[in-house]
């Protein structure tokens, strides 16, 4: 029999393939979960202790035996693949350590699976956390900039056409909402899947007496899973984290796609610091923009990655096996990290790029964005109907570009002939009010509508939004500190009981 | 100039390609968004007339236009392709109605882009309910199975192996805790989505001194989306609730694959009435899982979806553009429909599939999945740590399987020499323990340990269970008729309006 | 016992839910795949007959039978979803008309397996054939125009950024060099998949002599699938194709994004006559690309459906079901339409985009695109190291772009400024070979390397092209012609066996 | 100025968050590119050399600088992220070793794009290569165990229900037929993708007088690509490659169901050594499907991949870009490389799964998968209709298994009981036909039609597939010696020049 081999049931050892493919990968991640498998193994150990399931002596030589590979950390663990995974090898330490009889009775009354799935919600929690705690940072960003540029004129674009004045201001006040929106899923999901699984064992309970709610208590769940075959069998906090990161890389990429618009050399409405720019190898006058398409780079993996995982987890059946909780979910922490990096990578985007705002403001009053307001007008002040408004103002438009003017350029008498050929009456509009119409930065003023980029709309969003960005960055906060005591907590109990 | 062209800015006819494969399927819908576009209108003109921005009688008229329209329904208007979408058509209709001049002042302060974005929540609105409600229909016939069948002894597995007895009725609850997961995603969803972004217009406001709130208020949304930009550019509830249906969507795959395992002629586990099996045109003895598959075969589909929305989305600027609000979104209400009936299937499988109670536990007896039991025996009587019970059971059992033997024939005789062999003593066991460990019935009702298949574990888990589903139901029955209340009033306004 | 039951194996009637969700959307497609079905029946007599394996009169009423189904066409049957699909209709209404002794004789030796196989094939065929010919349209109408606009000078970009001018010639060429391996992959796979399936019957052979080969050749086949559980469990051709449509979505898509770039108002490089754009409701200067929106719109979804499909039927086992066979390919016939559709509206966009020949000119004199060739004459007029040449460069370029120049205002002054900050001496360049750099057209027509936008590259590149379309719209006419051959044949030999 | 800037285009030091985030992950390949861009570079000298474009003592300074590097290796290059890439560090050690002057004629009527493109191209080359050889050596061990198990009945399923009787190698025999359908997938994919990008300069050609023929044959390329934009903006051989390993994953996760399947306890048809199962901490009798969960569980992850990378170029425009070219490839190589990875362990499978024979013969006996030869017998002795023979066998096989019995336990009296019910007469079969039909054995054996599992048929199907196995297998052969006379030829040109 092999030696290293964990069960008795098989005779023969793994083949060469197996290790190398499959367990040596896997322990590859031995040192960053080697901390979240000890709390679990604390945890385990304080709740059999206080339920009377193992022996007062047992326990404290366990609870010191964790502690002890703790002080000493993960690279102290020999690592073999032979024993599969990281819990294997962990547990065959700590034998050695404690002795086979004590080191054994660890696993009292529970599993891997219930481990592995402990493991995975522990870690998905400070995944989740570290998104939150930068989606606010980028989120900040977004806003102080919407504040400092609240006044920028420039072109607003449906379409990738110029559509209506607004301000970059304005912009940002929606990339900042839209970004609430993400930090409002990641928290719901931060929030619902803190539950315990530990105790469902390997998915159908335990005959020992354990105190479910004492383990999860210790690792600072808010409750556990009831019924343990769905605790066991089920990530879907994993795909349902995913998903919104998916969101969010589907989102950060239209941003990205617009700043790589606005800085192309034909739109130049905003400008990078050189810090952020790339180069070329052949043309000495490029300036290319390598964060932004990095941001529209990783945002399709990103979203690979979950279907990668829905893909893979689909196909399995609705219990633990090795392609819906180990295979299936390795997508996620590496979708987080990049998530994480991305995010950062906005945020200096946000942070460094600034608006040109002379030729922003040209460009608007040129590009025939402000014809809207022109209809607008003759709604109000010739009680037209929109639709005739509208009809008149294509009409005038149409003549303008066919010869060569700008918005800026459009008259009365261009009007009243228009109106004249359309209605067969001219409209006399007041050419002070026409002239405001079409002055972009009067056209953005007098748009106040709720939500809108005027002035007086605009400070309100901002207002509200900066108030709800410090309760969401205060509420994180919050999380971080229970965790904090939650963890200070089971270290000392573990201690007192090591005692 | 082409007669049915909206624009005076444009001067051709559209080609001939343009009108059959794009405008024309665009139509196909006209009847089903029908009303939603009439309850914008009835709101916005409700609104124009409360805010003072267009003259009483003109609102009366347009009120009497939209309600006339609505007593005909939407085969009364002559679908124009040329008119590019539903919004034109319905406008030009209502202009024959009430005249061009009445009927041009129903766009004022607004745009078909806020109009489509605020259809799309209307619609996605009744969507989510429907779900919701299916879903909660759905989990009400899990648990009601869960309680019948609370009883029935089975194998439970993993890696599809046999691992511990379980019950089926503790195989549906685990079923319908998954589901439940899947509501409250849905709902928070709803919930969250259930904002107007009527008045943003085009996406940057509007110069009328529109009442957003009450326009909102109307339509039955809890408040309105605040930056204008946002509100029009981002569908990112519909990306959301595709996520949410494809988690969904995977699950129900799961749950299809056990069955479709159970049911093959080698598990023999459960079995369907002849009403859900398909036949072989040759092989006259086969019963085809036609329903497991068709869950199975439409889950990829549901998943297929998110990833082209989010794909089209992705490559778009953050604002409004056929691809991003009207070509990518497309498939969202694909999948809401396919999802329903899917889980309408879903719900007759576990209303009808029956668990074979008298095989089912013949197999858990033989199949060895009795084990652990025993090695929790050890544990508990002989004061073995677990890791030694463990290797002694594995030989045990590894014995019995190279004597053919059955789990129900191991015997106190056979532990001991393995023990023996092991740890150099014999264990003396009390041979009824040692039985009750591998009936799988005792087996089964030792497991208490919280959320577990024991007989009052499990009770305790269908009794909170069914609590919370009682609680959901009843809050999308509120939800049911708030909207119905809202939908009243808003007709109410209308007519006292057209009066 | 239901009359409408194929099998008397089972004893229920279906259950509504499954008649309603599954079976009723399957028969959707009899019409569409009757002709199939038909066709294959009739190879299938032929060679029962023509093998001796039913008697001649047999065969005489059964081809018969078949061919008057054929005269009044798909209308004349009565479809029943108890029947489960489109075979079993067909059968029955065969069985009404030539009686069930005789009409029970045409499934000897074959399956619905097979049967369907054979269809997915006949079918599959067809679709690829089309977009082969479309994409063959699509080609000639890009070189065409490729020819045409040859010396039109545009900026070329990389990055989105200006970086060397090319022709708008060259693009085209560039884009018809993509799509030819687009039409090379389809062909591969329409070669490749054309191997028939029938005679493999449910997955297992027959025990009947039948004569598989000739079945192949009736069917315009160029011979069989040999192991027959593979011939019915994959389907591997419509992944494959699906893969083909989803790069050639991709491309077509990317391809979009230039034209949806360049006819922004700031780019301006080409434009549409009106008759290819939408309007706006509200901004009466809007043009929409509503075209290139909905060629963008579309291609993820084609890429969704081949998620889904792969999603499905990875989760099968290898053999025949409904999962991987029925659902999981529904999304084939789907992809191969839309982008039948796409690719006319690509066509449309190629036919009709027009480029602004002066301001492309202009664009490319003015920003900085001609600084590689600037380097270049260094390193052939001042045996400068191309490094060296690109740092000098560069600080002209900087110089320039800081004092507000274009490009085309760089001097020898300039030049020698740098290099004497550089490299410590000036370079002493011939003023009219800087011109000739800085100037658009003649940088271009420097560029002769193969392949490049020079104009004798560019028309050694169109020249070998074209000859290349030729040849492929050769090939395709060639295959379209064997078929009909083929299908002339079997016509003729069933009509034969009917007299 | 920072001193690494390669451009003097740009002022500022870069970014930390992007050095750290972009360029430091880039630089992480550089060892394994290391010997990719040595062969470029020397090709590329050897041209440059040989069209006169540089003088002969640069060539050699050049050549030998080149040749230098690869004596000491990567390791010898100091990397620093701030020159951005792999391409930048290199030039920039050559020039610290041949002078800066020389060094930076290097560069001479290229690009770092064309360098990128035709890495991308050597590197894929090797990779397709590898993964054919990795499949043709699958391919050889299917078809060995086909032959081995050639008369190992077993039964064959259809919706995983027992359908008919084949035998192991019969199987086997499908799984190699499909995967010759990938092994000419990737195949037509390396040959077509052989062109060289090299010359194609930033996008546009040069206007110095290079010879892309030249370099190309020095690569071992078997032409080059023409139109430059397209050889610079594509890497569709990437997505097609990748399209290709995503039906590959599609399949070999269906191959891995079938044996996850099969080792269930239920089905038992199949087992494998104890050497590639895994264990389980807590349930002594298990034997886990570790290597087919690792096939499953990485299959979606690979379709993943493609989805994110088509998803990623599906944003760009038609141009060279970092999202379309750096970013959005990077999946390919990481799903080459678990494909090579899981076409291991899935010739592991192969090779050690073995059928245990005489339980599969017993099954194959009893669970009515022979009934469809008794209907084919009726056809053949009684002359009926199969229609007719097929609904007396349902009632007699519905009547057999209502009543306990086996398949082979039906008798002539059962049917002839049944004929009387359905047709009014008996059929009077000879009971040795009748005991023929439903011995598995005989039952198989008598299906030799072309490709079924018969022994003639079986045996021709396998003669068949060697012969084309030895083709490909030596057809792979020849491309590795041409590709290492091209690398030799190579570094004789070099090393002669460098003299």
């Amino acid at each position: 029999m092999h030696a290293s081999k964990v069960s008795r049931r098989l005779k023969e050892a793994t083949a060469p393939e197996v290790c190398e493919y499959i367990y040596q990968p896997r322990l590859a991640g031995f040192a960053e979960g080697f901390g979240y498998l000890g709390d679990v193994n604390k945890a385990h150990i304080v709740m059999l202790a206080d339920s009377g399931l193992i022996r007062q002596e047992h326990a404290a030589a366990l609870a010191k035996g964790v502690l002890d590979m703790e002080t000493v950390g993960p690279n102290a663990v020999e690592l073999d693949p032979n024993r599969e995974d990281a819990y294997f090898n962990y547990e065959a330490h700590l034998m050695e350590q404690v002795g086979h009889d004590i080191g054994g009775r660890l696993h009292t009354g529970r599993s891997r699976n219930d481990i592995l799935a402990t493991i995975d919600r522990l870690r998905g929690r400070d995944v989740l956390l570290e998104l939150i705690d930068t989606l606010i940072s980028v989120r900040r960003t977004a806003l102080e900039n919407a504040g400092r540029y609240a006044e920028v004129v420039m072109p607003g674009y449906t379409h990738l056409q110029p559509a209506q004045p607004i301000t970059y201001g304005f912009y940002l006040a929606g990339v900042a909402q839209a970004l609430e929106r993400d930090s409002r899923r990641l928290t719901t999901t931060l929030e619902s899947m803190n539950q315990s699984p530990l105790g469902s064992a390997a998915f159908a309970g335990t005959p020992f007496a354990i105190d479910r709610a004492r383990s999860a208590e210790l690792l600072g769940f808010d409750g556990y899973l009831d019924n343990t075959l769905d605790a066991i069998a089920s990530r879907d906090f994993i795909l349902e984290s995913m998903s919104h990161l998916s969101l969010l890389a589907v989102f950060w990429s239209r941003v990205a796609q617009d700043y790589f618009t606005w800085t192309t050399h034909e739109f130049s409405l905003v400008e990078f610091p050189d810090s952020v720019a790339g180069t070329s190898s052949i043309m000495p006058q490029k300036k290319n923009p390598v964060v932004l398409e990095y941001l529209k780079g990783r945002s399709g993996h990103i979203v690979g990655l979950l279907m990668g995982a829905s893909m893979t987890i689909k196909g399995t059946n609705f219990t633990h096996s090795g392609d819906a909780n180990r295979e299936g979910t390795r997508g996620f922490w590496e979708a987080a990290e990049e998530s994480v990096r991305c995010l950062k990578l906005l945020e200096l985007v946000l942070r460094t790029a600034a608006p040109k705002a002379e030729l922003t403001l040209r460009r608007a009053a040129e590009d025939f964005s402000t014809a809207t307001a022109l209809a607008d007008l003759m709604v109000r002040d010739a009680d037209l109907s929109f639709r005739e408004a509208h009809h008149i103002v294509g009409a005038v438009v149409r003549q303008a570009m066919d010869a060569g003017q700008h918005a800026d350029q459009i008259t009365g008498e261009m009007i009243d002939a228009a109106a004249q050929d359309q209605i067969g009456h001219p409209l006399n509009l007041d050419p002070q009010r026409i002239r405001e119409c079409l002055d972009p930065v009067e056209n953005v003023k007098a748009r106040n509508s709720a939500g809108g980029p005027g002035i007086s709309s605009l400070s309100a969003t901002l207002e509200a939004a900066n108030a709800r960005l410090t309760l969401d960055a205060g509420q994180n906060q919050v999380r971080h500190q229970r965790l904090a005591s939650a963890k200070a907590r089971l270290q000392n109990a573990t201690q007192a009981l090591a005692r």
